[in-house]
Order: structure tokens, then sequence, then C-alpha cells
């Protein structure tokens, strides 16, 4: 994932939280889907990526809600310190993609956003080109129910599609991109499922990082 | 934005063969499904690429099958030059799958091979990284009949994978690798279909092409 040359990510997480095997498996399943399994620096995959949640109880009773949302902030914090810390990477980018038909179409299509090179080199340039996000969307071509006439996209808050962006929220945007953290939003209005995925830019730092060695 | 599955590409092809429209038809399918289809220089579609065949009938009859080849070989020529001319494309990169189940498995193992940043990025450094090459046909989990034990990675002629390269081997692959054209070539020994894909290599130039500039 991260690590040049088969990147392997060993998590470890701990927690005094008195919480049954079968409770803690489930809720440890559902948060990683929301985090580490969203996040992806240049799509390649790891044979030995691994997260272990244990908990030792020493804490006694917890509430299961309020534990499970303590988790999830934990490991989205993971989450989003490895995609800015991804090869060559100088900004994060977060993509959401909601008013979709379920959560795979979500997923697909905000990976698909999250991992288009175009995507990412654009973003690299502090380049709002909302063209190469409707492309990205585009090239989801499976989902026959995505109508590019029924497609809104934001760059932060700003919706630059289909509302064309004035000069003052154009300067705004400007000054956006060029930030650390770049959100890209898109709204597929299929249905009513959203999803979240995490990334970085495309830079000449990833490619020195995985070019210039020899195994 | 180079991956046709129909950037905006538009090629018009002119014969004189007398071939009726549905023969000719059907025939620019085939090769445009050995040819164009399987060209990716970065993952990312466009929604206007477009082939067009016209036969004018002034040359009379041909022979089918090698009027076909005829095709073939001015489209594979065509699509190696596509990838070789990628943005900031250094090297032309040709992945051969075969001994796979179906041409579907063949296909997507091929693209998720020249798709794979880090495969692209060993390539431009000239490194015969196979580790590189047996991960991105790992993250074809989708297929379970896939076992590593019995997949084969070659660089050219060389095998890299599971046989050793010997001292002798390690010299030539290096002088192989630093040539203008590096072939792939993986046996999944899963079946008898093949399938070729052509890309290129991820270079600082790439980055560079599609972030310096602004829409």
């Amino acid at each position: 994932m991260i690590e040049p040359n088969m990147a392997t990510l060993i998590t470890l997480l701990f927690t005094d939280a008195r919480v049954d095997g079968t409770t803690l498996g489930a809720i440890w399943r559902r948060v990683i889907d929301r985090t580490f399994n969203c996040v992806s620096v240049d799509t390649d995959t790891s044979t030995s990526d691994t997260t272990v949640c244990l908990a030792s109880g020493a804490a006694g009773a917890v509430d299961s809600a309020a534990f499970e949302q303590a988790l999830y902030e934990v490991m989205l914090s993971l989450t989003k310190q490895i995609a800015r810390d991804g090869e060559g990477a100088e900004k994060l980018i977060e993509v959401c993609v909601d008013s979709a038909r379920d959560a795979e179409q979500a997923k697909t299509v905000a990976k698909a956003i999250v991992n288009s090179p175009l995507v990412k080199t654009a973003v690299h340039g502090a380049d709002p080109n909302w063209g190469r996000v409707a492309m990205a969307v585009g090239k989801c071509s499976q989902y026959d129910d995505i109508d590019q006439e029924r497609v809104v996209i934001r760059f932060g808050d700003q919706e630059v599609y289909p509302v064309a962006v004035d000069e003052a929220g154009l300067a705004r945007l400007s000054s956006y991109m060029k930030g650390a953290d770049v959100r890209i939003h898109v709204s597929l209005n299929t249905g009513s499922t959203a999803c979240t995925v995490w990334g970085c830019d495309l830079t000449d730092g990833y490619v020195r990082i995985n070019a210039d060695y020899t195994t």
C-alpha cells in the first residue's frame, strides 16, 4: 500500500474496554470498512496488510455505540495519516460520493476519482479541473443509472458543475486548491447512499521514490 | 488521458478492398478488441474515442482472412504508437498474459499489470521487479483459481519467477530493462487463453504534463 516494494502495513490497536470477541469483531470490520479499506495511494495492494484490535477488559463494560464511534475516530485519523504520508504526497485528497444507489456504487465511483492519475495530477497542480472528475465518474460505465445531467460536482463547498463558477467563486476556489487538503464532493443522484475515501496527489516525488532504486 | 474504451481519439482508416458492411463491421470489432481496446496509458478514459473504417471497394474482392490480418497489423502498429506517445512516456510496456481461464481473466490481469503505478515506475527505473508484477496479479483477488505457486513471470525471454535468475541472466536482464521496449510475460496456468495489452512507463514527465497547467 504505502512502503515502496510491496507495502506491508501492520496495525495493532489496544483498548482496555471490556468487549466480547464476537462484538468486537463485528465493530472492527465495520470500522475498517469505513477507514483503512477506503484509502488508496496508488491502487497497488500488498499481500500482508493486517489490522488487529485487542481488548483487555481492564476498564470494564463500555457503551457499544460510543466505543464504535471512538474506534472509528482513531482509525479515521490513522487513515488520513496513511494517505498524507503516501510516497511523494503533498496533498490529502478526500472524495465523498453521496446520493448513490448503494454502498458498492458509491465506493466504486469514489475510488475511480481518488485513483485517477489525471485527478491526482490536477490536485497536485492546484487545478479545480472538474472535467477530470466527470471523466472518472464516466469511466464507471457499468452503472447505466448514472445520468451526467444529474451529477453535481463540488471542490470543498464550491459547486463547479453543473452551475458554473463566477469570478468571486473562482478566486476562492483557486485559494482552496492551493491548500494541503482538497475535498471533492460528487452527488450522483441515483439513490441515498454515501461513501468517503482518501488518497493523495501524484507527484514527481512518487515517481522518484518508486523508480530510483533496484531490487 | 489514454485508455481507449473508446483520450479523445478519432481514428479513420480507409481501404480500397471490397467488403460488405456487415463483414467489415465484424472484422473491425475483432481487430479493435485486440488492438485499441488493449492500450492504456493511465486508466483514464475519454467520452469521445472513435474508430471508423471505410471501404471503397475500388480494389475489388479480397481474401477475408488476409484482409483481417492486414487490418490487425496496421491497428497494432498504431496501438503501440499510442502507448509509446503517452504523456511523458519513455518506454513501451507490452504485457502478455497467457494460459488464462478465459479472455476476460487474461485481459483483466494484463490490464492490472500494465496499469500498476508500481510496475510502471519500476520499468521507468529499469528495475526487473517481479515482486511488483506478482502484486498486480494478486490484486485481481476476484479470481480464486489463480494459484501463486503456479504463476510464471518473465521479463522478455528471461524467467524471473519462480526460478530465480542466475548472475549471467541478471546481467542480460539488466541490459534488457534499459531498452525502449519492455515485455512482461505472465503465465497463469488456469487455462489456455492469452491476451496482450500495451502501456508505458510512469515518469516525472507525466506528472509535469498533467499538473502544470490550469483549465
